[in-house]
């Protein structure tokens, strides 16, 4: 989770949503990746997602039975059906996201899967750095 | 939708379930795109997320709101969210997927968005392609 956030942190300052991924296998990691919907203009290139793909390649394989994602925030719909359709084995996250979250809110699109979620970890850091975010984008206006 | 079956029959001949997609701004085609999971092992490569991506590629932009949809089966649970997401103004689509559809089954995930939807658009065309793909599937195992 210290290198989700640290992820998280460094997109946030290119002026993306500050959220970080990173997907491990037998406890090393063999992903990493940041949200840059505003860097890439492109509508799927959440953290989560690009992880999975990158994962995916790394591995040879779309389905990433025995992985971890760790991930600083509840994923959206779309991670969130993604994630499952990657056949991940266990979802870390930090914070909650009560209004576009779709794991513990929503559509609560994993209730159907045998995935392991756990939620919570390090979620005042994964937090203070949205908070922090958005802060100064009002700031701005 | 005549494009998006072109394209579904092609990626089905390459061994992907053959799902195709077109994107159309002002009623001409912007980008177009088949399902190519086996193909690049990514499990976000359905057509329609390979669809936005060249879209908001092209338009510069991951927000597509004057771009209509058209795809030849119901979309998933991550491609539905994602179309939500890149704020596609219309959707049009072939054949129902009673089993991992997400717009008129499952979580009906733009319940709450202001798209315009429509299915059945060359309804039988679309669904016998798949018949015929996952035939021939079952014939060779």
């Amino acid at each position: 989770m210290d290198e989700a956030l640290r992820l998280a942190g460094a997109t946030g300052r290119m002026g993306n949503v500050p959220v970080g991924a990173v997907i491990l296998v037998d406890d090393t990691i063999v992903a990493r990746a940041a949200n840059l919907r505003e860097t890439l203009q492109d509508p799927t290139a959440h953290a989560e997602m690009l992880v999975l793909r990158e994962a995916a390649a790394k591995m040879g394989s779309w389905r990433l039975e025995d992985a971890t994602m760790v991930v600083t925030l509840e994923p959206c719909a779309m991670c969130t059906a993604t994630i499952a359709q990657a056949r991940i084995k266990r979802l870390v996250y930090g914070a909650d996201e009560p209004k576009t979250g779709a794991v513990h809110h929503g559509p609560r699109l994993l209730n159907d899967h045998p995935i392991v979620v756990e939620r919570g970890l390090k979620e005042r850091e994964s937090r203070a750095l949205l908070e922090d975010f958005f802060k100064k984008l009002r700031g701005r206006e």
